[in-house]
């Protein structure tokens, strides 16, 4: 009997490393590769993608790689798939750029068969057409994707929210959604991640009206900052510096690579002449000059930190110019942030933030309540799967599914790796594949897994000490003096007696250990570890890491 | 020539170990002697405390320690202080009590002159009296401090809202503000928490309506969570249970201490036989009881977060029992309780709780913008010196002082350890006495230093390989193979070749240094770190720290 599946191995319970999977009989379709970002738990980890295990044991059913739009948590982990799997990726315009960008830097562009897709593109694989609708987000190009299998039709919503007035005329194809809605949605697929964000959201045009009184109110150089990805918010900065005369640069690896990108395939109109390099700033006057930086969720590296503790090299913040924040604090970003502000301010400058989530210049890119609700009211859907989003905001989309006719038992509250069978109309949640997280550390993917973060967080709050003993391997004595070593743990200056103290204790260890038959390092290893823990928690209540080296010579 | 000197030991440019010096002449006078709570860049330390070296240089002029409320950042320093300078702590009935369990559990009751003082009381500390008026905030029992000094009436706030409907009937002294005002105050230290915050606070009273309703809704046990020291809300949900007929069980040792501390001096009334002991829970069917218990803000080892992991003995949630947040995460805690907010979910809680700051059941305990101006139009000072607060919150509150006529250079935004001098009704910042923040980790005060926190943060984000070497101290010959050891660096499994790698090397740089003066061991040591740091970027692009550890046998 043949059934259609549908999971996913990355967005659910979380926010980030979204990838589903529409399977029908022998045929596979994935819907996006994203990755997530590291939070403190994850210590020193540069990236989180999605263990694709299930996928390379059936990658011979594999049809294709579609991507609703071109944000990290939906094209992250894009190069480190293809270098597992080589399937054909689809893509609208925009993405595809975004997409060629990473490719580029991992020396994947050669081999990878990428494809052009639009609004209207109708796909076949196999036992399934696809065709698409346009959404609107907080990054242009973005698709909704309707999978027209035997057994109904699936739509998965990507990220979406609802403007009336977008930027650039980038209208969504609401009556399309209707359409397909009327004709009868089998299984809903739709985006949470504002689920518990009563209302609607204002029109991206309103953040335009207030960027531009802002530039007008400024007397001397403005700093502008926002996501390089939010093309239709650069496009604003773009309009607002043309209607005030500032001619107009750009400051971080992202920001220039995005706008050139988006430039060149036609989604950001710039004025002729309007660009200026960095290190020409200087040759304008203040009040002639704006500046589009990275760096609105306060990241270290970013431009708009360094430029706050005066640490970037060409390009100086002086007294009375104006810093703007485009974009509001990411739940987890907000010290960071406060900092970079704090330090804007010491340097005299006007700065223009929201104190607090929803204020300041920014709407969110993602459907709130109301519009989540007509989403289901367009669609109405037999069976929905609320995706993208932490379990509150799951379970939050549910009652509004609720609360617009779906039926409770018709929902689906899923994990990454549990599977919705459907046969003969009929839904139900069987079996489970195997998901899971892998780390991307340097270089390696994979290679840091819980033991290594159990690790480092052991290290990070207590230090380690190292003890090294060298025995002789004949009569187990000490050949010479311990060695104590300690890394963040205490000053050493301060703990001379402390570590005399740990000295001490080692050598009578050792001595008492003398009898203990020289096979059993492990013995004297344990021993000295545990003497040594005991002594340290008592005199300092803390619990270091220890290490015992132990040498035979 | 004798001058009023005023400056912080802590609370400027910080939330958190408030301390504030009134000196004249050769009398001093502390306000406050709080602690902070380290953020994830003070990685492993337990608290961090104010460096009162100056005060140690000047003990015998010190007259005493005024305590203005029983909050951590503005007592959790005491026992510290004390322990190095004992001088007398004047507090209310309620502050002294809490302080009085911190001294219990640092042994330092019996050698602590505590003396209580109230809203009408006046003290005099040689050439200065002090006087003191009631303030609101989210703890009973709090002091704003007139200092009348030969040079004139310097006043300091505390911590303060304004509610003009509180509970108990627990009124602020706004008459007399008025009159301290229009007598002349010649300088006011004023908080500066909301300051970025628009409007007036909401009265704590409409929390208590909100909370009854949620505690009429309920039709199963009901969890309540709030800061234990916020006995007015602690208040109000006795009598939510007590007017729907509940038994009441404390949970989490702070509550439990503060409510009994509360309770005996009269600052919270629990009816007779509402209060049950937790194992005592069951006995009662699910709709007879409330349980008020710690964990607000998702901190690990706290109460509810427990519960939600079904991790506490004798009390567990179940199905449709209702978990309510009668608080707001404060910045950086977001993901903490997010994450409790999901596990209560996923047992089937109904969860009431706010989505963003601002909602939910939750009122500040800080005066918001227009309460700050009232404070400011009361006070009419000629001078003005914002404190508690980070630099955005003290420079918005200088805003705020100029929009209510207090002239821009009369308002003083310091650092801590900055000195105001006020000679002849003329004020200016002169000096700076040394300030600074202590680490408090486990038994250690102030062992952990930069150095430590250095090595912690590199420890947590590459990880430890530990290199041993034993070579013949006559001819620099390695005894026996090198020792390759890492902790928090790579999964060892996966690593044994780069491993491998890292031995050869070792083995080759031993040998190529067999040359060197044996008294060099220090270039053995730092030959061995460079080669394999080297190594190991190229081979994984990470840094972990090395630590060469050479024996002679």
């Amino acid at each position: 009997m043949t059934t259609l599946s549908v999971f996913a191995l990355g967005g659910l319970n979380e926010i980030g490393k979204n990838m589903y999977v529409i399977q029908y009989d022998d045929d596979i379709v994935i819907v996006d590769c994203g990755s997530k970002f590291p939070d403190e738990s994850s210590l020193g980890v540069d990236l989180i993608i999605q263990d694709i295990a299930y996928l390379k044991e059936n990658r011979e059913k594999i049809r294709g790689l579609l991507v609703t739009h071109g944000h990290e948590d939906h094209i992250g982990g894009i190069p480190y798939f293809l270098k597992q799997i080589n399937v054909p990726v689809y893509a609208t315009r925009l993405t595809l750029g975004l997409i060629n960008i990473k490719l580029k830097e991992h020396g994947l562009l050669r081999n990878t068969d990428l494809q052009l897709i639009h609004g209207d593109s109708s796909l076949n694989f196999g036992t399934m057409d696809v065709t698409f609708f346009k959404t609107n987000h907080s990054i242009p190009d973005c698709l909704g994707i309707v999978f027209h299998t035997p057994e109904g039709v699936v739509v998965h919503t990507g990220d979406f929210k609802f403007d009336f007035t977008p930027i650039n005329n980038d209208y969504a194809d609401i009556n399309k959604m209707a359409e397909i809605g009327s004709k009868g949605v089998l299984l809903l697929l739709s985006e949470s991640t504002n689920a518990e964000r009563p209302g609607f959201n204002p029109s991206e045009r309103l953040i335009g009206k207030k960027i531009e009184e802002e530039f007008r109110k400024a007397r001397k150089k403005i700093f502008i900052s926002t996501f390089a990805s939010n093309v239709h918010r650069v496009q604003q900065v773009v309009d607002a510096a043309h209607k005030t005369n500032r001619k107009l640069a750009l400051l971080g690896r992202s920001m220039v690579n995005v706008v050139s990108v988006a430039e060149e395939l036609g989604y950001l109109h710039i004025p002729e002449g309007m660009l200026i390099e960095k290190q020409d700033i200087d040759q304008f006057d203040p009040e002639e000059v704006a500046i589009l930086c990275t760096g609105s969720q306060g990241e270290a590296m970013a431009a708009l930190s360094r430029l706050s503790t005066s640490n970037f090299r060409q390009v100086k913040i002086h007294s009375d110019d104006t810093v703007i924040f485009a974009s509001s604090p990411i739940p987890g970003n907000e010290k960071n942030v406060s900092q970079v502000i704090d330090n804007l301010l010491h340097l005299g400058a006007n700065v223009i933030y929201g104190s607090g989530s929803g204020t300041g210049l920014h709407v969110s890119g993602h459907a709130c309540q109301e519009e989540l609700k007509l989403m289901l009211t367009l669609m109405k859907p037999k069976y929905f799967m609320p995706i993208h989003g932490e379990f509150r905001m799951l379970h939050k989309h549910r009652s509004l599914a609720e609360s617009v006719g779906v039926e409770f038992d018709n929902i689906f509250i899923m994990n990454n790796g549990d599977v919705i069978e459907i046969t003969n109309g009929e839904a139900r949640q069987t079996k489970t594949v195997h998901s899971g997280h892998i780390f991307v550390d340097g270089l390696g993917i994979g290679d840091v897994g819980n033991v290594v973060l159990r690790d480092r967080k052991l290290l990070s709050e207590e230090g380690i000490v190292v003890i090294v003993v060298t025995i002789n391997r004949n009569n187990g004595e000490l050949v010479s003096n311990p060695d104590i070593i300690s890394r963040g743990f205490v000053y050493r200056r301060d703990a001379e007696e402390l570590i005399q103290e740990v000295n001490d204790l080692v050598i009578k260890k050792v001595a008492e250990l003398q009898g203990v038959n020289r096979n059993q390092q492990g013995v004297v290893r344990q021993t000295l570890k545990k003497a040594t823990e005991q002594l340290l928690y008592v005199e300092t209540k803390r619990r270091p890491m220890i290490l015992p080296i132990v040498i035979e010579v």
